[in-house]
Order: structure tokens, then sequence, then C-alpha cells
């Protein structure tokens, strides 16, 4: 007889499509909803009134049924002219997409590029906004999910402001897991998923964009039309609200009730819990003798990034990680493909999900050679809680 | 005490999104997939092999994550350009749809429009082409949702052709419902939604596009990303086929099983039972001595329009069934506001479907003191399932 299998639960600790908590998941088998009825109309609208708190807007935030790249893409195809210049900070993959766009659109794209795992610099971007005074328009990220870096956009949103340029957001996948104070920061623009911490499946793209932006893109009409802004707020805005095309009404759904949980839980408990989760994280990877890759500080609550160990062919990582324990989890993505293991704290995630995946990594780096004393990162991120106290009457998202 | 209610349960009765089988909305609560491991590779693939057979194609049919009118735009976005001509039909608010998403793109649009409710004539078409030989791609509606009227895109395909030109369908509504042969038919583009005769949930957008239309759009670069269609086809035609994108997972899902109930009970059994309650509809219409919408022929087996009866406010036929007896139901639409009410027989449709539809359009229009004899339309079609036989035996959507 072969060994039992003691690895039968699948677990998906990916950054996006993230777990779905239960109730979120119940919701979805129920019958379907007509979106031009009085069930869906009631639906929509609390959802339109929730999602704003998580942005920090008071901007309705517009709703499309697409991934979290059709959002951004609303941004380039509302924003961005042929030949006009606009300026793209990108130090990983997610910020290799705005460059894309830009040239896909065919603007003039000004890049910023420190590298993948580098944190966007205030003052680069400063000194590429005195060197293009012609740029109105600067496109960033909040968390870098290919690096697991998180950029300090408060900063960038006023250097853009100093400059008299709108600062646009892809919090695609730190939307609701590290903090982000539209509003207060002066950030013109941010466009998010469903599938990263605000806990639904993905197909649902969003971009609150504030009234400047708006006016902006009425000025620069044609060439779009599903991902028009000034058309969904429109609709959104109505005395009625609606949806200009048939919304995904079942991931609607789900959004509701997973808005609904952020809302029990707190969304300073939402984000204080994501914190501790990276803290505990990092503290494993350390543990265990390994190092972070890139240059995160305390704001990446979103994915770790660990440097896999010299000597082990890290693509293994991965794949002995589904194939021997039944984990889905991220390795490295383009140029990062084999040197990392990305650790994923971003949405419906909790303690145990952290210590699951730290113990699965100690396994698979010994199966693979490396020198990894098993426990090692365990006991480290148990420290982390066990010292940040652990609050069992604290909100959570049951 | 007031009366009692009889009619709790509520019925979702439209055109789109239609109402789901148990077994598509059951999977949906299962665990989400991440899009990027095995088990999701194998669920793609199968969908993707699942879903050309339902177009009449070899194409590999594209999917992107948005509505129908995602997947309309991604026509326009690929052989548009500013300035110059498209031919754009339109008989009804989808046909429409093109000439907005035409102007939208700075094209030159040449409209036909023969009115809401007409069947587009292939000669007005071919006089059209005539007149107007730099057209390089004509725009046409499968089923025209807003009317009940099915175009005879066959015909359509031929006069294109014979001009040189493209012929790009929308079928948003009719795939599945009503015949389409794409390939047979000389049909270079087919646009979809997930939301209608496919029996999935509204959130996916699909394009089956020839070899000739891929080549066509690589000429005409730019503007576009999400929905460029080289893009997704160069991923979903790699060794290993993937999104270019987030997919939504869990819409996928849905439609793998959608689109294995389709080939279980059989393409032919499935457009042959939509013709008959199609038919069946059309008999219930008369039979209460009420008049069809517009110009239907036996192809319009999709939704089929009544004209509401002079004297009574119309606009609360819909309201009144949703109201009193628990149906959602399509009432007109733009310029048919009031006019009409749709009876939807177009995916998870049964018989008694169509004669509770109809059963309460007599309840209601007596309600509005219309002359209407109780089960009058019920009884003609009750006889036009009797007359094809009911086959208990015959295979289903179980």
């Amino acid at each position: 007889m072969t060994a039992p299998n003691a690895f039968i639960k699948p677990q998906l600790m990916t950054a996006g499509p993230t777990p779905l908590p239960p109730r979120v998941q119940a919701v979805m088998a129920e019958p379907v909803l007509y979106h031009r009825a009085p069930a869906f109309d009631a639906l929509f609208a609390r959802v339109l009134e929730r999602l704003p708190a998580v942005f920090g807007t008071e901007n309705d935030v517009l709703v499309f049924a697409s991934s979290g790249t059709g959002a951004m893409e609303s941004a380039i195809a509302n924003l961005a002219r042929p030949g006009r210049p606009l300026l793209a900070c990108a130090a990983g993959k997610f910020g290799e997409r705005w460059i894309e766009l830009g040239e896909a659109y065919g603007a003039d794209v000004v890049r910023y590029e420190p590298g993948w795992g580098a944190r966007l610099d205030p003052a680069e971007v400063a000194t590429l906004l005195e060197a293009n005074p012609e740029v109105d328009a600067v496109f960033a990220t909040l968390s870098e999910t290919s690096t697991g870096v998180v950029h300090d956009v408060q900063a960038l949103g006023e250097v853009a402001r100093d400059h008299g340029a709108l600062l646009v957001v892809d919090a695609v996948s730190g939307l609701g897991a590290t903090e982000l104070r539209q509003d207060e920061w002066g950030i013109d623009v941010v466009v998010a998923g469903s599938q990263k911490a605000l806990m639904a499946p993905p197909g649902l793209g969003f971009a609150s964009v504030s009234r400047r932006a708006l006016e902006l893109a009425a000025q620069r009409p044609g060439g779009r039309y599903y991902f028009d802004w000034n058309r969904t707020a429109n609709a959104q805005g109505a005395a009625d609200p609606a949806a200009p095309f048939t919304p995904a009404v079942t991931l609607i759904r789900a959004l509701d009730v997973s808005l609904e949980m952020i809302e029990e839980e707190g969304l300073d408990h939402v984000l204080a819990r994501h914190a501790l989760l990276a803290r505990a994280a990092r503290a494993g990877v350390h543990g265990m003798g390994l190092e972070l890759f890139g240059d995160p500080d305390d704001r990446a609550n979103v994915v770790t990034a660990v440097a896999l160990p010299e000597g082990i062919d890290g693509t293994k990582v991965p794949k002995l990680l589904r194939e021997r324990y039944n984990i889905t989890a991220n390795g490295g993505q383009g140029q990062l493909k084999g040197q990392i293991l990305r650790i994923a704290h971003c949405g419906y995630f909790g303690g145990f999900d952290v210590l699951t995946t730290l113990a699965a990594l100690e396994l698979v780096l010994r199966e693979l050679g490396a020198d990894v004393e098993l426990g090692s990162g365990v006991a480290s991120a148990q420290q982390v809680f066990l010292d940040a106290g652990v609050a069992l009457a604290a909100p959570g998202p049951a």
C-alpha cells in the first residue's frame, strides 16, 4: 500500500480569485434576478451604497461586467488620447499593464520603471512630471500583486496634484486589504475588481471616478462605449439607479453579501486583520531562514512574496504544493517565474491559512532539498499571533 | 381577511437573464477555482470545445468577461476605424446598438433602418452595398429581442459575400434558440452572451471570429486591449488554452453545465423545442383574440411580442404581472413601451411556462378591462402541444 493521502482538502491560497466565504458561495445558487425588476433594483442600489466606503470616497463607484483589466482599460479609454502624453509607473506585471494599455490606445507613454519589486519613488515621479509638463494623468498601482509591494499612493497623489495631473490608481488587489483613502488622499480615479479582498468571484470591475476626471473624460469623447464612464455614471446616478447594459446579476448578488460581511467586521478591523496576517507571514518567512522579495514595507498587507532559496528549482514549489498538499498558491509571474512564492492573505483569509501555507512551504522546501527546519516558520508566525493577542470575540467575516 | 395570495412563487419569464436550470445554479455554490491551475484548465478547455457546436462553426469561440454588449463592442473595436464606412442594420433596440457603437468609434455609419418590428430585407442591404462600395463590414442582428423578429442572416451573409464584405451578427438572444449555422452560412463573426438560450447567468460575452476577420482586425491595430480579438485568440489557441485576463470562473463553471445540458438534449432537439414553444405562444396570442407585433415568421422562436389591445394602459401589464402574479416579464422597450408584452421562450423554458404566461396575461388583461375570454389563449396553446405529440421520453434539459 502506498502512503495514505493526508491532504485531501483542496485549499485555494491565491491572491485572486481568492476563496469565497460560504455565505457568498451560497447566495449564487439562488434563482437569477431580472435586472430591471424591483428586487434587483433594491439589490443594486444597496451595492452602490455600500461600495464607496471601501474606497474612502463619496464618488459613485461605477460597476462594469468585466475583469479588473477592463476597469483599468476604462481609465485609459476615457482619459488617454492618441499622441497625448501620460505617465505610467510600473514596478511589476500589473504596473506594466498601464504601459501596454496606454500604448494600445496610441498615447505617448512616459514610463517610470524602477524595476520589479521596487517601491515607486514619489520624487522620481515629480522629476518626470517636471520634465514632461504636458502629462495630465499619472497611472500607478496600489498593491503590485506580482511582487507583494504596496506603493505609497498618498504621496504619489500629492506629487500629481502639485503638477496639476490626475492620479489613477489600480487598486485591484489592494482595495479592502491595505489602507486607501481616495478622497482624503486626493486620488482622482481608483479602479478595482471583485475577486480579491472584496471576497466575490471574478467578473466585476469598478471605477471610482472624481467629478474632475468625469469632466475630463467628457472632453475626450469617442473610441469607447461599454467602458464609457459618463454613460455608466448617468445610468447609475439616475433617480432609479441602473446599469447601462445587462449587469452580471449573480456576481452583484455575491458582492452584496461580501460587502455586508466587510461592514459587519468593520473596514478598520478588516484592514487590521490583513496587517496582522501579513506580519505573521513575514515573520514566518524570516523564521524559516528565508528572505522577502523586493522592498515591502508595512503597507504590504495583500500578498507576501518569499524569495525562494538558491539551489532549488523554484518552479517546482507551486507544483508540489498542489500535487502533494492540494494547495493552490501563486509562484512568480513573468521575470519572477521560479524565483518567488507568493503567500496570499487578501480577502477571506484567517490566521490558520497563513500557518497552513507556511507549513506546506516548509514541507515542500524540504522535499526539494533546501535546508529548512520543520515548524520554524510556523512557530514565528504563531508568536506574532500570540503577541498580538487572540481576540476570540472580535468581529470577523463569519 | 383579504383574499389569500395564491401566486406565491416568483417566476422569471424574461428573455434575459433567463431562468437557470437547478444544476447550473447549484454548481455556482461550489468553491471558486484559481484560473491558472489544472482544475480550471480542464474546465476551460472543455467549455472551449463545447462552444463551437452551438455556433455551427469550427472557429475558436473567444470568451470575454463582459455582457453581450461587450462582445458587440469587440466587433466594432476590432473592425471599425474612424472615418471608414460600415453598414449597420437596425430594426429594433439592439440593431440600433450597432449604430451607436459604430458612431462611438467614429466610423462613417451607413444605416439601414426599416423600422422596429420589420424584417431586414436582403435586397435593401444589397442596394446599400452597391451604393457604398467601400463598406467592408455589415452589422446585423439574428434575434431582435426588442421586437421578437428573427432576421434571415443566411440571406444577409450571401449578400455581404457577393459584395466582398464581412457579415457580423449579434446573436446574443438567438444563439441556441433559433437556427444558426455560422460556417455553412458564411458568417464571419457571431457575437453572443451567456444569459439567454445558453442558460447561464449574465457576465460572459462570446465572439466567434473567422480567420478572415481575425486577419482584418490584425491589419487595424490600436484603440483596444481588453476586447482585442487576436490577443484572446492567441491565449485561447495556445497549447494550454488560457484567458488573457482573469476569467469569470464561476460563470464559466455554470456555462460548462449548461452546455453539457444542451449536448444531452441535443442541439436539434433544443431548437425544435424552442420552435414548438414559440408556435404555442403565437397560437395562444391569436387564441385570445390578440395580434402579434411586427413581422415575425417561423424563425421567431426566441421571444413572442404580443401587440396589446387598444384602450388599455399597456405599461400596466408587466406591472400587474409582477405585483399580482409574481411573474417578471418584459414589456416593450424604447418606442414600444406600453405597446407590447414579450413572452419569452429562450433557454430553460418548457411548455407550462408558456401556458403560465398566457394564463397570467389573460388575467391581467381582464383586470385592465380588455375583452378577453379566460382560458382562450391557454387552450389554443395546449392544442399546439397536443397536436405536436407529447414525447414523455424525449430528451430535455433535466
